[in-house]
């Protein structure tokens, strides 16, 4: 994988070779929005959902749609191609571009696109979902709307952060009492034979395609549902199983919360037979 | 005034000569901070404070401090001499540097810091001090922590481009019912002469140096007292004044929220007063 090209507006160039300006938005704001297109044996999964994602995202911070969604699916398969990614990630941002320093932003800017290709150990998942994961409950103090992959990461960062320094996999944010998700994925715990989540509609989980993908799909392959609905750590302390999914770990078992146990402290059947089910879809759609 | 010029890492160089890496985790995930000193008659105001401020927040959000606090004044003096600031703005911001596309930052990084010149027309002020400006309330959407200045400013551009397009100054955050800043400045409202602001404590409110200075210096010359409490937009509506505070606004009489009257819908006199004042704090600083 090369992971030092960088698709720029439609070029493939040597990352060292090109130039981010220093009054890009992107750089001096965080003034844009980004997406993770999963790779599989050298083919983008969903990448026209992640791309239409990804335009609607531009559209809700009001930046102007300068390429079809067409265009940057056929963006990521350039990508994909050029920069040889058999298995892994291929990452994509936009920015407002290039503008004066001030807050409100021009009305003419021209935004910039780029592609990069973002190393993946799926080996080392695999070895990760034998044991499982332990996450860390950290304030969910980052901005009221996290529904859109902005680049305004800060505050994952440092839960991130304090999660790793902790020897935890990841940090899981809880906010008013009730568990939203992790810096990196959706957080969902498996009682009575449902899978629970928290809501879409309050705006403070991301809506990732994995989510979309076992709500439409995996979940009613095992004949479960997904219930929507906010609820406490206590609650996922006393559920059967807990996992993470996204695109950076597909299906993860959780089985520790702050040093507690979830479902025993080991994974469960609902996970394994959940990522079983998802990697059937991802060979049928990668054939 | 050069606003092409750009000190990067001790460097003075043109903005169209420069690399910003694509890969700086300013651009990818707006991993850094930033501060803004005023200039005035060739000279910084509060340097050493402001690069305080910053120094501060690069231990909190763990950016090792690269350079001393004296050297970064020291950056100050030289850039704004090389890009001939009279009056104006100079703008400082330090992302984490260049690093590989996880969340949690690498253990080392070298960190980039970049200076520029920020245009400003403070007659354009002095003009707009004489009839006030109206504000717009919008949710304070932000992060739990605003007090940082962090590069996570897409809530803020969000809200000033709402207010704009609605011919507003600028919004005003509101957060539980409390009025708590705008989106670039203190605000403050004159009660009983007294100077009402949002508390500190809470960290949902940027700690700017012009606060510090009313409250520490200016508020003491005109014989007033800051109180720190959170109030609702009916009390501001119904205080005697109200005003913006910061460096991009010195102090700025607010006559309307949401198109309605704040003390008769004129400047008021305290306004008028802090603003001679911090002139004349001005003049004894800039001799």
């Amino acid at each position: 994988m090369k992971t030092n090209l960088i698709l720029i507006n439609n070029d493939i160039v040597d990352a060292e070779e090109i130039n981010v300006h220093p009054f890009n938005r992107g750089h001096q704001f965080g003034d844009g929005v980004y997406e993770i297109v999963p790779v599989y044996n050298g083919k983008a999964i969903h990448a026209e959902a992640h791309m239409e994602n990804l335009f609607n995202a531009l559209v809700q911070i009001k930046i102007p749609g300068f390429y079809m969604v067409e265009e940057m699916v056929e963006f990521t398969k350039r990508m994909i191609e050029a920069a040889e990614i058999t298995d892994g990630l291929l990452y994509t941002q936009v920015t407002r571009g290039i503008g004066p320093y001030t807050l409100d932003f021009p009305e003419q800017c021209e935004p910039e696109l780029i592609m990069q290709a973002v190393p993946l150990d799926r080996e080392k998942l695999a070895e990760l979902r034998k044991t499982g994961v332990s996450l860390m409950t950290v304030p969910d103090e980052r901005a009221v709307k996290c529904d859109l992959n902005t680049l305004n990461r800060l505050p994952e960062i440092l839960a991130k952060n304090k999660a790793r320094v902790g020897k935890f996999y990841d940090a899981l944010f809880v906010r008013d009492e009730k568990i939203t998700e992790t810096t990196e994925a959706t957080f969902m715990v498996i009682k009575d034979e449902m899978l629970w989540t928290y809501p879409m509609k309050l705006g403070s989980v991301h809506d990732n395609v994995m989510r979309g993908l076992i709500k439409e799909k995996l979940a009613m392959t095992l004949d479960m549902q997904v219930i929507e609905k906010a609820f406490t750590k206590e609650f996922a302390l006393n559920a059967e199983e807990a996992v993470l999914c996204g695109a950076r770990c597909e299906i993860m078992p959780v089985v520790k919360i702050d040093r507690r146990m979830v479902g025993g402290g080991k994974p469960g059947p609902t996970a394994s037979r959940l990522q079983a089910v998802f990697e059937e879809y991802i060979r049928e759609h990668t054939k």
